[in-house]
């Protein structure tokens, strides 16, 4: 038995503790401000609010203000919060955190770094380490398609569990995998990331097709395919120019990960409002209006600027992702969607997806 | 103006006068005795019975007994058939055939050949033609994502035109490619059509995870992605050792036409009967009653024997393809899907997909 600590009781943190319970661990699910009411509702035995479903009795959970007791004993802590609270969260969760603990993060996305370098999340969390833990505590990303509702109600998942530390990452599954969620181990955390922070963007991209469908009234599945395809090849390349490995893409984290993403979610929604035939800035407004947060709409900003920057260091040709280029031309310049869409499938030339 | 003679006039032939005629091609339609009620209705001006939208007028199109008029002049012949009348039709076409004209084919899928081999059709193709002619008439497979539907209404569309003789394909290209019909060109046709063929059959899985959604009343969307990170495993399993190229896999014919392979579609739909929780064997008697032809079906069969003959070569270990020996049990042996599915997701182990 293991004692597991998950920072933050949203959707995926709590789902996480339905496979941890099945295994017998001990969990404690603490939440941030923001889970205040979450907490209540559990403490009184009800359903969780954002899945409609009861989560295990046997979990423990503690308030915003009791982070110190849910952190005692904990062997493992599992970081499932907002990418854009992450490093605030972290940085409380720091002083609880020992040598040979092992911590893991579901969060997914971009960063600016110190260096004002643009990183994946990992990296952020490593800098907020103090030095003395730097080399002491194994970083576990989770990546893979895995709706957390679904991890709620064992529908079949395989995810993928990177770390530098392999033996901290199995050590993870074996305390995880259950019969129907399933974990694969890998080491390449930067494929893992980059993959989960594009495909978000990429999401729009396929999001966009059903919004021509809505403009005039015909399908344009064909149209999504191939931006599906455009979608594959360029995380490629950049994941390859960072330093990644292809398995990443072609498996869970890329490639599974992007299907999921693009047949439903909010990302998707928002491409399909994009495609409507409205601006970018009209759409994000929309969405802004309904309360909703579009992780890919920041996530493509990010990219755009990582593949510029590294255009400047010659290290990639901006004509090597279209796709990016396009909707970022899309969601900041306000250009006409199904016209560049178009002009994007142009760029479908002998050998791009290679 | 090239001259152009199309055999089938069902959704994919017909579809094809689209981009010829808007390239200002003679374009010439030739309907099978299958066809006989839709030559009928475009010789009226009535729109075509598929598609329900009328065809360019400039066609010329040809009854089922003027097939030498139809082939008077062609340069190139596009063979747009369904699979299982291919070659019977094809032997009909061969006594018109020219040196120097170009076959093209949009039907996929595998079939045994005079030694029992099992290939792909345009080896079937190459074996009706008389010896002199063999050399002499390049042949052209269509791979990658194109619902006809959506070739004639000019959504973006995105394909790949596959030969041995590149030159040949290259002049297909320059003949058919519009600002909407986007056309890429390969050498990779054992590639190209390997994965076409499987696709079917993987698109059945994919509608799988839909129909345990009825049959449980919960999504299935990480199940349905790990199965498509599984297909697109195999397809580059197969492809590689049948001697065809990775790039065919992760672009338009491989990972491409799975996506839109499996949100529609016939195979999509029975996978999604099977799923419901019923048995292979009722769910195909049900397609049949409802005059269902499911490509995929029969396509499981012949991967799965393709696959078994390998294993007997020591080519391939059938664990390879978990998903595809999982399809077979599920459609010939009655297993239960969703405890298959299941178990094939447990065979999610480390570095499966790479």
């Amino acid at each position: 038995m293991a004692n597991v600590t998950i920072i933050g009781a949203g959707a995926m943190g709590s789902a996480l503790t339905v496979p941890l319970i099945k295994n017998e661990h001990k969990v404690n699910l603490w939440g941030t401000e923001l889970d205040e009411d979450i907490i209540t509702d559990l403490r009184k035995g009800r359903p969780h609010p954002k899945h409609k479903v009861k989560l295990p009795e046997e979990i423990e959970t503690f308030r915003v203000d009791e982070l110190e007791a849910a952190m005692q004993e904990a062997e493992i802590v599992i970081m499932a919060i907002t990418s854009d609270a992450l490093a605030k969260i972290f940085k409380r969760v720091i002083p609880f955190l020992k040598k040979d603990m092992i911590v893991a993060s579901v969060s997914k996305g971009f960063e600016y770094n110190n260096e004002n370098e643009i990183v994946i999340l990992p990296e952020i969390l490593k800098e907020l380490l103090p030095d003395e833990l730097k080399d002491e505590i194994p970083l576990v990303v989770v990546g893979g398609p895995s709706k957390a509702i679904e991890v709620v109600l064992d529908a079949p998942t395989s995810v993928t569990y990177a770390s530098d530390d392999e033996e901290a990452a199995r050590y993870l599954q074996e305390i995880i995998q259950t019969d129907v969620y399933n974990v694969e181990i890998s080491t390449d955390v930067l494929g893992v990331e980059v993959c989960a922070a594009v495909k978000n963007s990429y999401a729009i991209g396929l999001g966009l097709a059903d919004g021509f469908e809505k403009q005039n009234s015909q399908t344009y599945s064909n149209t999504k395919s191939a931006i599906f395809t455009f979608a594959v090849a360029e995380m490629k390349k950049l994941v390859e120019i960072l330093g990644g490995e292809f398995a990443s893409v072609i498996g869970l984290p890329g490639v599974g990960d992007l299907q999921v993403t693009g047949e439903a979610g909010r990302n998707r929604g928002f491409g399909e409002v994009v495609g409507s035939g409205i601006t970018g800035e009209e759409a994000i407004q929309k969405m802004r209006e309904d309360d909703i947060t579009v992780e890919g709409y920041r996530a493509t900003r990010f990219a755009y600027e990582l593949a510029t920057r590294l255009a400047d260091e010659g290290k990639l040709d901006l004509n090597e992702v279209p796709l990016l280029s396009t909707l970022y031309g899309l969601l900041y310049e306000n250009e006409p969607s199904l016209e560049k869409t178009t002009e994007l499938l142009n760029k479908c030339t002998d050998g791009f997806y290679n």
